[in-house]
């Protein structure tokens, strides 16, 4: 939930009510997180993580990203700003580290990649769970060889950006429950299933699958606390299809499908975070006018039956249906 | 399951073993179908159903049937064979509706489309239960409004032809837990969950997310009665990537990415069941000389967890470990 809804006060309120809240460092700073950890324990004594993006490597492709950016000129122009440069621009992901072992969170989860073997070590020596995203069985194999404390198993329904190592298919974009009993064949860690799971059935399902716990996103973003944009909550409000893209930041996430998506996914390249970057100015001039046509709209394929209103109040809820709905599977399943 | 793996001993079995087995009528003869349905019923007692595909209009680009076609001459060549004619070489839907209003089998279920109302209403009054395959909420709301007793909602894991009403994505391709919840809040039917689940886990998950049932088929695949080719049995066994393909019969289908399908799938045109037909001496020639390379591979995204051996210790199984894991699931989120 980087880029936007995630909050301190939504972490907090979801680890207060019992539930687990994360903070989004991602495109972040490393001031910014260390202040949002103290901000946050300052407001809870309850367990909480802190996400971070693993870095990639700087090979893409100059030529396709300047004349991508080229095409994107006219959406410039109609908002009245202009591109940014293609920079990598993210703090240093041993600086990131740094504030991790320092402040020690309870867990730490990782996309885009798989900290070494030493630094899981380092991390978890200083006390910190370490929980590492994976679209594919194969890539939870290696996090498990790292020493990962757990995995977070990503569904192809999942909103905002694929999670796994690389971007692009490996092999072929399974969806949650696949993934996960096929994961389970393979990696012996607790599993932490994300992507669709929207409501207590939803967490129900992904347990009675063989998850440890469920990852929701989608179902938070319309809470009192989230800073998701009212043009973004207007639409995630209602049933909208959603699609991968790399438009916004050549790196493929699922959003509701708008004109931009609908018109950039077909030529935008992998390029990440080099487009996120050059389109910033375009997308916050988009959210300043309420154009929900012209910024990306993350969201999981469940999105529509986010619930708004204070965030305590939907993991109560979640929290009992899940349990009616694996009791009620369990009865009619006894023979 | 059609086109080779179901048969009436694997029906027979597992409806005897206490699941629901289906004769799979699709690109069939109506008089094999009425001796299909004989056969099973003097070998048990027990309920079954029978699929049928609902016939869609005639409208394919007849040019680019023509260049496809053209394209697949070197496979011809490779497998010492002809190409057939891209006929629709199917017996009549009505005749098809006579076989089942006479013959009266417990259940009926429809893939490819919707029945009328009236075609429900007349298979309802001979005691017949009618379940409409669909992808999208969407479909589901349209079957409720025409009768249907049951939606199988299939979601985006399944192996086989995509099973809604339009060759094509309507929106989005849903996985199944959210098609699951999506469809529940728009259609109040039994919910019979299809896709990716391929052991007891899976369905407790889908039950747990509110399905009435599962439907299974790349589960059944690898069982004595079934009878998938041996080349193809190969394949299910071990883990390989699946993908959603034209190229075999003109409508998307998810099949393991053999050459075939990796080669013609950028290319082949929607087109069914033409396509089907026009390919069918191409694939019978690859499996005659047992190469996996050169037929479809129908498989979901779950199939490496199918298991060989008798139908009915596969449906025990199943059942057992469903009922584990479901009961777990409602353990663990007791509060």
């Amino acid at each position: 939930m980087a880029g936007g809804p995630s909050t301190v006060a939504l972490a907090t309120a979801v680890s207060e009510a019992g539930g687990m809240g994360f903070l989004a460092s991602g495109y972040g700073r490393t001031g910014k997180l260390r202040e949002q950890i103290h901000a946050l324990r300052s407001a809870t004594a309850a367990p909480f993580g802190v996400n971070l993006f693993v870095p990639g490597r700087d090979d893409f492709d100059r030529a396709a990203v300047t004349g991508y950016l080229r095409q994107l000129a006219p959406e410039a122009e109609r908002y009245g700003t202009s591109l940014a440069e293609p920079r990598n621009d993210e703090d240093d992901w041993v600086d990131f580290l740094g504030v991790l072992t320092d402040e020690r969170p309870p867990a730490a989860s990782f996309v885009f990649g798989c900290p070494t073997a030493d630094e899981v070590a380092r991390l978890r020596d200083r006390g910190i769970s370490v929980w590492v995203t994976v679209t594919d069985p194969s890539e939870a194999v290696i996090a498990q060889q790292r020493g990962a404390d757990a995995v977070i198993v990503q569904g192809s329904e999942a909103g905002g950006h694929r999670g796994g190592f690389t971007d692009g298919h490996l092999g072929e974009d399974l969806a949650l429950l696949p993934l996960l009993r096929l994961t389970r064949g393979v990696c012996s860690l607790p599993l932490i299933a994300a992507g669709g799971v929207s409501d207590g059935a939803g967490v129900a399902a992904a347990l009675s699958a063989g998850a440890a716990a469920a990852q929701m996103g989608s179902a938070f973003m319309l809470a009192d606390e989230a800073a998701t944009h009212p043009a973004h909550r207007a639409r995630l409000a209602t049933p909208a299809a959603t699609g991968l893209t790399r438009a916004f930041s050549g790196r493929r996430a699922r959003g509701i499908i708008n004109r931009f998506q609908a018109e950039y996914t077909p030529i935008a390249p992998p390029a990440y975070p080099q487009i996120h970057y050059a389109t910033s100015p375009l997308r916050a001039a988009a959210r300043k006018v309420g154009d929900a046509e012209g910024f990306n709209l993350w969201a999981g394929q469940a999105h529509s039956l986010a619930q708004a209103g204070p965030a305590a109040e939907i993991v109560r809820a979640i929290a009992a249906d899940a349990h009616a709905a694996a009791s009620e599977a369990a009865r009619r399943l006894s023979f």
